[in-house]
């Protein structure tokens, strides 16, 4: 049982109202009952939260909902995720290593590892405490993990790649295999050798069958912090982060270094050799063809500072009238030459 | 061996020539013997129809070739499907538990149940009659599947997913994994708890590798009937369908809601928090941006009406054009001021 | 140890300065040392190359670096890549059948075989020698794989698909998971059995969590010598190669036919049902709606020569300022049309 002002301290936020309310959960302001907190993080969201059955509601600051009890706190989004771990505790599972997981030569476990049945580690791969291998993840050789992080089922680590401390890497996601690297001649494309790993720093995330690729010469490296959606593609030779974000289905062409806190919308992509400074954002659907300085937040494609993307498209919805517009001006000043044609 | 006129009775079709035709298999209207069903479904290809050595002809109703046996039928294409049921019968594999899968505790399995060698089922895992759990497939603790459905090998369902009947998933698909949200503060990307759920309604079919992720507070739900191709990704919190389909490699962002009988096109995207109407069509490579109405059909990035894009994608042909022509304009415009500048 | 002067013979190429200069490996420009081969490709690179503490530099003829021991060869990437190979031999597993790996009935093993653990093997599965199957790979009945090709871990082969001779494919790439194809009724989504193949020519890589799906009726056909980066999408019936090329997360629709060398940047896209000719190059993030000649170099959405593509966006960037000039014609004219009309 966990009263409203137990939940202010744990996420580091104030009560505006009664701080004994019992609260049981979080959800929705649609969905919320007396014993829920509910949030507001949006202004858009103001009728709903006025209109909630929420028993609280978490809100920024000085946000005003008379007769509400009120969780305020000065990062919303922050406590809302630090409520929900604490009635949502991650359950992780026991350590132990499985009879139907198989091990290579070589292999060194730290403590409390947990393998799931049919993780396969190959030669001399080093986990650390308490990493957890899901069932079918495959370890190649000489590939190391860190402590905490947690390989979810059907995982492949190519040889030698290496992963830091507290990852997640969630089902599906490929990590090291070769580079898209060929040397084309008149009879076909012959393989470049990809010769370098992947090495993801700590605190990384890793969504759904992303695939990372190996360097070819030079390590591709997911710096610290990076969160990885799902179906994104990292190419050889990337450096991207600490504390990069690329949504789902976005994706870097090789050997392309982005900097800090950058930010990929979905589906976006950049093209290959090129260098994105920090806190760059690339919109939605955008692709990068150059490169870009701190904090450049561009659309389109190619990709352009983002307010001139949005004046263009704004400008190109006018453009069939703008071309009847050139029409009649052109009709005009040919009939008025005309008129001039016959005035001598 | 198969009368032609047996074939129609099956389909729901009827013969227009030798119902004791006999017919041994479908073919492309190139392919096509004298004992095979060929189909002509678009009058782009009545020449090839014409010149087909096809024994008999899927057509349309009120479809002319003649000299041709045909078989008309009023949903071709759905008569196509059926003709293609009748010679190529769907085998499943005979029910029966592979001793190398692994079932945690509490699993409950209905009857006629097959489950492939290294498959795995966590605890309390119920299954619905005649489901199939294919090689190496994973199940999390909690997953619900429903009778008839058939998992490809090295599916992954993240505990407490449910699926209903007559399903299809197949390989490398990954359910339930976590949606992408994080709480960003300057130190980094905080993980906030995704603690709902993903549902698959009935009669639902999942490419291969496709990713749908679970819900942060609310379920993703796949409404009944709905398919999606390989690739594609369904961001926590969507709900789509019932009949939805989307082709490969498109996505729909977090909490977005779609309609009945919605289409997204291959490559296409659909940004978080909008309303889609029932039965829009997003064209292929386009991007909403914006909620959109009833049976809307859109293009473009950001998706605008499929017509006005058409009208702007034309125009924007004209544009280097139409900057000549405004630059003689004004040319002759200041060549007449010039000369009116004279004349006082 | 090898000298620079052996190195040249193997790639085919000369050396300009000293051949007994020991080389140890190969690296970049900036990382490399006095006992590396580094290379220089790029003329953009040459300021890098001049400052280099490479051993030798790769070059293509006629490079002048003064100074400098240098490795010339015809195809300079090309050498790039057996230089490579001499110095990481490609290292595959040792023959054998783990006892963790299961095989159906009437499986026919060449020799050397390698089947990693909880590799899994329908009935009739034919390998051809020197195969290797990695760990929880899984081959549906009916599968064929050429000799010394190479299957990573978790890849999945639907039933009746045939893979040639010396192929890669790399981990979670399904190939052979049904099309996608329905007969849509006011009732739902009906689908169509796809009853045809994937045929793999020989030679061909297919990168990570890439989807190849089976025909509905004819075969999906993959050319000899092509080359698939990861999360790329080929749909049922298309024909792509000998010698293509597609890059990550590009796709190609069903029943599409591409010819020979033809090349797919980063997530660009054809429609199906189109014929594109041998050597088209489609440019990143572009989609191809019609038919392609050969040679052709296409982008943009819907795809367009690449020249013209590049003036319309050009000019498109122009287009606010253009409607401001417009308008000012307009008004220009407007104010002589008045005095004109105060004349008379």
């Amino acid at each position: 049982m966990t009263r409203l002002g137990d939940l202010a301290a744990r996420v580091g936020g104030r009560v505006r109202g009664d701080p004994d309310r019992v609260i049981e959960g979080i959800a929705t302001l649609e969905a919320a009952g007396p014993a829920h907190l509910a949030f507001l993080t949006n202004a858009r969201y103001r009728r709903s939260a006025e209109s909630s059955r929420a028993g609280a509601i978490l809100v920024a600051p000085g946000t005003e909902l008379p007769g509400r009890d009120l969780l305020e706190a000065p990062h919303p989004y922050l406590a809302l995720a630090q409520a929900l771990e604490h009635f949502h505790p991650e359950t992780r599972p026991a350590p132990g290593v499985s009879p139907d997981a198989r091990l290579g030569e070589g292999v060194r476990l730290g403590e409390g590892v947990h393998l799931a049945p049919f993780a396969v580690l190959g030669a001399r791969v080093v986990l650390g405490d308490r990493v957890v291998v899901g069932a079918g993840t495959v370890l190649g050789d000489d590939v190391e993990v860190g402590p905490e992080t947690v390989l979810a089922p059907r995982v492949v680590l190519y040889p030698r790649t290496r992963v830091g401390a507290r990852c997640r890497i969630h089902a599906g996601a490929v990590l090291g295999a070769d580079g898209f690297g060929f040397a084309t001649t008149g009879e076909g494309h012959h393989k470049i050798p990809q010769v370098a790993r992947v090495v993801v720093e700590d605190d990384v995330e890793i969504g759904a069958n992303t695939t990372i690729d190996r360097g070819a010469l030079e390590d591709t490296v997911i710096g610290r912090g990076t969160k990885l959606d799902d179906l994104v593609m990292v190419a050889h030779g990337v450096r991207l982060g600490p504390h990069g974000l690329m949504a789902a289905q976005s994706g870097i062409a090789g050997s392309t270094r982005v900097g800090a806190f950058a930010t990929f919308a979905g589906q976006a992509g950049a093209a290959g050799h090129l260098t994105l400074g920090d806190r760059v954002v690339v919109a939605a659907k955008s692709a990068v063809f150059a490169d870009l300085g701190e904090a450049a937040f561009v659309a389109g494609i190619p990709a352009d500072d983002h307010r001139r993307w949005k004046r263009e498209q704004a400008a190109l919805k006018r453009l069939p009238e703008l071309l009847q517009r050139v029409r009649a001006l052109e009709a005009r000043l040919a009939a008025t030459a005309g008129i001039e044609g016959e005035e001598p």
